[in-house]
């Protein structure tokens, strides 16, 4: 008998056992190398996502695993091979949604609305799984999905090379996106409140200022020959953050929302007139923004290896989210399912 | 001695004495014919633009006219031309303004920051000198100004032949909007809460609906295939509108701001997240948007004469601003400067 990690309610996980599921036809059977804890994980951890998911819930969506076994017509992978999984389930797509199955209104989220993939044997349709290069380490691997959030946002801002970048909230999102953005040949600096993170972000070679320093509204200026940042990825989710946003953008400059702000905030619409700004929402990822993630970790160009801040055992999962509560020194932990 | 329409501060207008100014080179003297009463000479009567405007201003910045004599080096018309006036003067325009002269920051409107159109004799440089096709009405030709913001509204909204548009708001501006984007092929309905506004809106031939109105939301959904409505420009500037106008949108959408929010208000961003909207600012025009205007009405296919709802002689024009006073069934008052 296997493990996988649940949500059982009343703010509590536990490691429950799991069956291997053999593969039906169209589907692959994989076991599960290591899980990424997102942020989606801890809401849920944290009760606030109670009267969406069904009890006992297997969570997960972040992971890298090797094919274990193939059901019938499954041509696109085979045993051994190491892969991700793209955890959208678009199959309740309807000719309303206009092709947008990434955000369709019957989309299912596997760890969400399905059995995740925190536990070490995870069976799902051959349509999610993503082959991996052979040279891509499975642990950096664990951060194909949330790399492929920060290819989407870079994407959808329309960044170009050349342009100021802004990215407001250091968590292990932010920093993704200021690595896609700094890639994409912007200039970045990360606006960030808590010192452990400006610390983390210098590490990996960026500017990173608390948003109230002087140096950092310099910074702009100067990075931008006086016209002000291109893009922001508001990432923090402080709605602070979301009213400031639009002082620190040039004429034109557009704002990617990233962050998610479950009630209405204000925005300071005036400096949307005034500039003609744009407002970007973005949720998740296409299918091209994980081809994007997986070339862009084969090509071993970004430090994602630096972001794995921690491996756990499985076994000690429960202690791990714990430990994750307001914790700010950690960027991100895996879960070592194997 | 000629007259013209002064803000003379605490919230009053007069007719003062005013000079003809004979053209200096490259400038261009029209002797007007018809000026446009706009929201923003209403606002500047109201007092809102105090600390703006210099006492005694001359208001008005739209218009039509004919040329009555060019100064040297002015090749582009000639006396007798009918011509109308883009009002932007981006002279202090900077390289950090990237180009985007409409909106630099050191933009100058004439009628707020140099005397504007509402006297008999208007002189200015030849660059903002707009030639009209002969066939043009004088009267029609007026509202070159707020179609060209219509213009520019629809195209940075990027309108596409068959989109669902909704327009909030349904004064002048609105209506234009609403025409503009009929014209671009986008079915259309307006969104008003005043009665006499939405029998207006039926005049035009739209449809019009109170915001609250279940009929509204159906047909949007009918239209729509039950997608949502493409685009919303929100023209109204009431703040329960902002906080709503994401509700009416489709996956993908985009909402164009077009009234002016001279405070924050609360966005539903999460709808911006979940639906991936997009928020376009926009204000006043460009170069292509006024010859886009002066395309329109050459045509002659929309109902512009129809939005002429009173046409009074200069010397009446402090009594017509009185009259607009929250007065919806006034759409556009021209003021006859000859």
């Amino acid at each position: 008998m296997k493990s996988a990690l649940c949500y059982v309610g009343n703010k509590r996980l536990e490691l429950q056992p799991a069956k291997a599921m053999p593969p039906a036809p169209g589907e692959v059977q994989i076991d599960v190398a290591y899980g990424g804890i997102c942020g989606t994980d801890l809401h849920i951890f944290h009760g606030a996502m109670d009267q969406r998911v069904r009890i006992p819930q297997i969570l997960g969506h972040e992971m890298s695993g090797v094919v274990a076994s193939t059901g019938a017509e499954v041509a696109s992978v085979k045993a051994g091979d190491h892969v991700v999984v793209y955890p959208l389930d678009s199959r309740g797509e309807t000719p309303a949604d206009r092709g947008h199955s990434h955000i369709c209104r019957n989309l299912k989220f596997m760890g969400i609305d399905s059995p995740g993939s925190f536990q070490s044997s995870w069976t799902v349709p051959q349509e999610n799984v993503f082959l991996l290069p052979p040279k891509v380490d499975l642990r950096t691997a664990a951060l194909a999905e949330p790399l492929a959030v920060a290819c989407h946002d870079v994407r959808m801002g329309g960044l170009r090379r050349g342009e100021v970048a802004i990215v407001i909230g250091g968590g292990p999102i932010g920093m993704l996106v200021a690595l896609v953005a700094r890639e994409a040949g912007a200039q970045v600096a990360i606006s960030e409140t808590n010192d452990y993170r400006r610390e983390f972000a210098h590490g990996l070679g960026f500017e990173a200022y608390d948003p109230g320093d002087q140096r950092f509204a310099d910074w702009i200026q100067q990075q931008s020959g006086g016209s002000g940042a291109d893009v922001v990825f508001e990432v923090s989710g402080a709605p602070a953050a979301a009213l400031a946003m639009t002082g620190l953008l040039a004429i034109r400059g557009r704002a990617v929302l990233v962050a998610i702000y479950p009630k209405p905030v204000p925005l300071n619409l005036f400096d949307f007139f005034w500039k003609e700004l744009q407002l970007v929402g973005t949720r998740v990822y296409e299918r091209q923004d994980y081809h994007r993630a997986i070339e862009l970790m084969a090509s071993d160009t970004l430090p994602l290896k630096k972001m794995i801040t921690n491996i756990v055992p499985l076994a000690e999962a429960p202690q791990a989210f714990d430990h994750l509560r307001g914790n700010p020194s950690a960027m991100k932990v895996l879960i070592d399912c194997r």
